[in-house]
């Protein structure tokens, strides 16, 4: 069976706003192979990720990312592998194509698990999907008021945990984001998991993150996210040696499986968020649990978007039944709700799985999508590389 | 002052062939403001840049590169570091946008050297540019004989010194790989200086790399490069334990500092190479060279493509006195020599350095670029986001 067709599709909100909410665009990833279809999705950036989809070859390891998908052999979860390889090589030189391989690699496991009638989780090797405890991951309010009647909306929804990130955090003053901090607290009440996300704001100011430490201490924060970017491993460190109960959380960043082997090698990390989306799909992310859970790190996913997303971000951690936190973001956009005919929901126990049905075990909803499609159309010379093709096949 | 406009030029050869000659196309950068001019170049997928520059906004932290660059204030260096760092903020999620920025900010570099009437190692705080002992980079020949010819030419042509990649090395046996290096140290005659490049071909299979090193230390090869793509930090430091007088050299694939900072600190490496083009532009290159300075380890230009493109490189070590090998294309295509009318070449010692003119030194040569111009065009909804500029403003 050969891959005969990669369609991206370029989705989005009709205004997008420039607030932290990565569920206002969305590129949906089509794969087909003979008779069978599989789906995927590529976190950020749709039209660099369609362009670096089509591009043509600068030189040899510089090639467009299709280059080394279509026609492709498909039969095995070897397959998925060597594909992958082969994009890193080909690609080597062109950074866009990690993010781009992503939605292909996870819409190659969809197809495969439901040309074998498994669940992916099954195909990576694990016996069970575990319940997970999914935390409501929302932005800060504008005002600590704000943030307290979101904690307490998340509460009555359910959810025993929470994050909150970006917005004003970090912005202004230690005093500002001390305030939000026990706002959320206060929300969540004594018994519930706050976690917090400071979305990068610090960069590499060590100080600036250690002068927020008291209040996270005292709020009992389970973890900070992203005090810096994901490269400053040094700074990480020397964070982590003040932390004290609060552990340190990052990795979202990563594209390639090396970043995130340093960030669990090199930062003092007690968390790693991996989002299938951008480090290679599913296959890598696979990677990295494993290698976490060898280093004693617990493995989260990170997904702010669609529920296809998702469960493509549950799977690489299905079976680790120690590793209970879940991104669940709760604030979607309509479009990344419109997006799916299946939804992730939480049970009875208020908790979620990596579904049993075969794939991702979620099916897109052709009709909701359609409203939100982007038309586009990339020309180079007389050559239209790219032109938004048919939802319909 | 303030950026008026960001022009971005894809250039090609009418045919780019499947190898690994990076000189084959170019992503030329044009940046205004006021009456000043500036130019730069990415390195590699002009596409895909291009997409990024324009891109519609995904989120708060995933913008086009061009929302943080246009209408910026550009007065001084320190507007340059700025504005570098609004990039990485504000295009945090946009995988491409290191190397986007590249081009922009050696465009910047340029024009703040021509307003103010200083080369770019000046600007940088160096007092010298030094003079440095260029190698001629070639790719390995398809046979020993073939590249026995091309050492021979490279001697007769003056340089001392020549590396070698690519190509069929590293491909097939160990014993090829031998007749080859055999083949460039007899050309290259016992006193040249013998760098090899195995261009990531053993991704990161130890065992494959170790298998050359009696080779590579029978013709007293300086340097390996890249044995193992950039970021296998733990690969590149078990090979360093056993390459003795072959020092590794790598880090062409670092696209922004802290990957650069990982492989000084961890990756066992003598040399370090950074492309300008790459990394972020001269500014974050230059931060690397002062790490790589203090942390005793050789700072080396990675440049594939035009004079333009090498002399940007050149400026981040310029002022390093003992830093004296240069990588220096001697195989580059017509539109790599027709894109300057101002070309950097070996002096009578056969040394080269950055030039002394004003910012890069470098003329664009607008009647040279022409022929190799491609017409481009991106749509998005109803909006043509980008379509090749005119070269003539």
């Amino acid at each position: 069976m050969k891959i005969d067709a990669i369609d991206f599709f370029y989705l989005a909100m009709p205004e997008v706003l420039d607030i932290g909410d990565g569920s206002q665009d969305a590129l949906l990833v089509r794969v087909n192979a003979g008779d069978h279809v599989g789906w995927g999705e590529c976190e950020a950036a749709p039209l660099v990720s369609i362009a670096s989809l089509v591009c043509p070859m600068s030189h040899s390891a510089c090639k467009p990312v299709q280059a080394s998908v279509l026609g492709q052999a498909i039969d095995s979860v070897d397959d998925i592998r060597r594909i992958g390889n082969l994009v890193r090589a080909n690609s080597l030189d062109l950074l866009q194509a990690d993010h781009t391989l992503s939605g292909i690699d996870i819409a190659l496991w969809d197809l495969l698990g439901k040309r074998l009638g498994e669940p992916v989780w099954k195909l990576l090797g694990y016996r069970k999907s575990y319940p997970k405890t999914p935390y409501a991951s929302v932005l800060f309010g504008d005002t600590p008021d704000a943030t307290l009647l979101k904690a307490k909306t998340i509460r009555s929804q359910g959810f025993r945990a929470a994050k909150f990130g970006w917005g004003p955090f970090g912005l202004s003053t230690v005093a500002a984001d001390e305030a939000q901090l026990r706002a959320a607290r206060e929300g969540m009440g004594g018994e519930g998991i706050l976690l917090v996300d400071a979305g990068t704001v610090w960069h590499t100011d060590v100080d600036a993150a250690k002068a927020r430490l008291r209040a996270l201490k005292e709020v009992q924060a389970t973890w900070l996210e992203e005090p810096f970017v994901s490269g400053a491993l040094g700074e990480y460190h020397a964070l982590s040696e003040h932390s004290g109960a609060v552990g340190l959380a990052g990795g979202e960043g990563c594209h390639n499986f090396h970043m995130a082997q340093h960030m669990i090698d090199h930062a003092g990390l007690k968390y790693v968020q991996i989002d299938a989306g951008r480090i290679g799909g599913i296959t890598i992310s696979k990677d990295v649990a494993d290698y976490a859970a060898a280093k004693g790190i617990t493995y989260v996913n990170h997904t702010f978007t669609s529920n296809l997303a998702l469960s493509a971000s549950l799977q690489p951690y299905a079976g680790l039944e120690s590793h209970v936190i879940c991104e669940f973001p709760t604030e979607l956009k309509p479009l990344a709700v419109a997006m799916t005919k299946t939804h992730i929901k939480p049970d009875a126990n208020g908790e979620v799985r990596a579904p049993d049905a075969p794939g991702l075990g979620i099916e897109p909803d052709l009709n909701g999508i359609r409203p939100y499609l982007v038309d586009t159309e990339i020309r180079v010379g007389s050559k239209v590389l790219y032109r938004t093709p048919q939802l319909a096949r």
